[in-house]
């Protein structure tokens, strides 16, 4: 059993997403498992919305967005128009092929079908060739206490467009809720752990504080890797360096390795963050540096590759 | 107070949204009032869709899908499309604008407006410049006992294409409805009370079923007309007539009369029908034989200006 042959991905939105478009590209066929957090859904106009799953599920098959990373690539927005016009909420843009999405979602799930199943059959539709997991079933909210008060993630994030002060983040429901039997089985048998380039408080934290995730991650004999979401003192995409500083952290590729160091073998991070490598390895982790900015299927497909490659050379000496 | 200043008709989807388009077209601005059926209403991937509310309005907004009667003119299908390909039930055509409609509808209803209010904002936004009113606040659902089971309405109506031989049909919850202030106020206040054409026992009926609804009809002292949704033995649209011949009605002008003998003064059928006047009228109900068909909007402007001078000529008699 070598690395490549279960390798599990923690991802958000849409940095978790191009790492795991290059992982897909460069694992064999089923070897890849994303868990991916839930934090963010919310039930809008009735339906339930999973911003994540869907980022990871579009970007796997290959229907998304290229320009925004998240939505459906040349979708229409008329039922919004639509919405518009009653002078209805349209902070958050739902497409009109994303509704379909939303709305057979929402189908299955008060058929009571769980989320995991849910995403199964979505999936399976558009032919995603490997595994995309909900972190949970039940529902986890992800709520931020602010300078304009306690909100909710989209609210914040959408709505607000992660301008207020954040104080503390709390993940609703989190403790009552459990990974499913196929998170659990996926990190008990996984060769290889990546936390995805995504926001570590936002997206990485929330799955983490599901019972027996982070549990099974630090036990786990697999190596687990972290790609940083800070580049040069900066969040490629999002809140993250704003809300790292906020909350306190080091706003760097140390500061995330800090923030997961107990749950981490190593880090890679950007050649332009090569100055971190000592402080981080004296964390007692490892460190690779390289291109870290994917852009390109190409940078997506290489950076999976050299994460990959570099974790066999550790664990095979 | 003549005839014309407060006409309250009664309607279900297509043939009662035709002649709603007549009256509004004769009658002075805010004289109109359309009590809508809601027995149709259903709960559709969570989201709350009224079909006959949506026709009617969207007739009187001048937006209405001309060669169906319902939907939206030119709307497209993108959500439907992706619900397709995730194998999820098309049988009941959303379109895409139309979606934003249930979207808005459903997210006030949850912030928890009735659906009179919620129906008042729609129409607003959408300058239809008379009042639309659904017939109840609370959700009354109509049932059918039919040779391939109990049904609910959609799955009779769309799915099956009324195909089932029905029994008998019920309106779930009805008993505990009650009329809206607003329905209350306008038949009260009634100047003219009209029976749309559209089919007695899916349309009418659930509105008289509605407590309260039937007895301010029948003491009204307002002229009572029905304008027979039957012409020449068939119902120009939809099962009315399958459905009264298995329910064991007369398919005629003199069924219908019959069905709605003690709530009508008079009823217009289509002069190809003349030969059922002398029967009912010898219920004790006025006939006029005119040209009930209405295809242009001509047509029913001509139908409904000679129904309001018909009771005009009657009343001031």
């Amino acid at each position: 059993m070598g690395v490549r042959d279960r390798v599990v991905l923690l991802a958000g939105g849409v940095g978790g997403a191009k790492l795991a478009y290059g992982l897909a590209h460069v694992l064999p066929p089923g070897a890849l498992t994303i868990i991916v957090n839930t934090g963010d859904d919310f039930e809008h106009f009735g339906l339930h919305v999973s911003p994540d799953l869907d980022t990871v599920m579009y970007t796997l098959a290959d229907l998304a967005n290229p320009s925004t990373g998240w939505g459906l690539e040349g979708d229409t927005f008329q039922a919004m128009t639509m919405v518009e016009r009653y002078g209805g909420p349209t902070w958050f843009r739902l497409g009109d092929r994303d509704l379909g999405t939303h709305l057979q979602r929402t189908q299955w799930l008060r058929e009571g079908l769980p989320l995991t199943e849910v995403t199964r059959r979505l999936c399976a539709a558009l032919a995603v060739p490997h595994t995309i997991l909900p972190m949970c079933d039940r529902p986890v909210r992800t709520c931020l206490e602010t300078d304009r008060g306690r909100l909710n993630f989209q609210d914040y994030f959408v709505r607000l467009r992660w301008e207020p002060r954040v104080h503390r983040v709390t993940y609703e429901g989190a403790e009552s809720a459990l990974p499913s039997q196929a998170v659990a089985e996926a990190l008990e048998k996984a060769t290889l752990i990546v936390f995805g380039p995504s926001n570590p408080v936002l997206s990485i934290d929330p799955i983490l504080a599901v019972p027996g995730i982070r549990e099974r991650i630090t036990t786990s004999p697999a190596f687990r890797a972290a790609v940083s979401p800070i580049i040069g003192g900066g969040a490629v995409k999002g809140p993250a360096a704003k809300l790292m500083a906020e909350l306190g952290m080091e706003v760097s590729p140390l500061g995330v390795a800090r923030h997961y160091a107990d749950s981490l073998n190593g880090i890679i991070l950007d050649e332009v963050d090569r100055e971190f490598c000592p402080a981080i390895e004296s964390l007692g982790l490892r460190t690779l540096a390289g291109q870290t900015l994917m852009v390109t299927a190409e940078n997506k497909r290489r950076l999976a590759n050299e994460l990959v490659t570099w974790v066999e050379t550790i664990t095979t000496r």
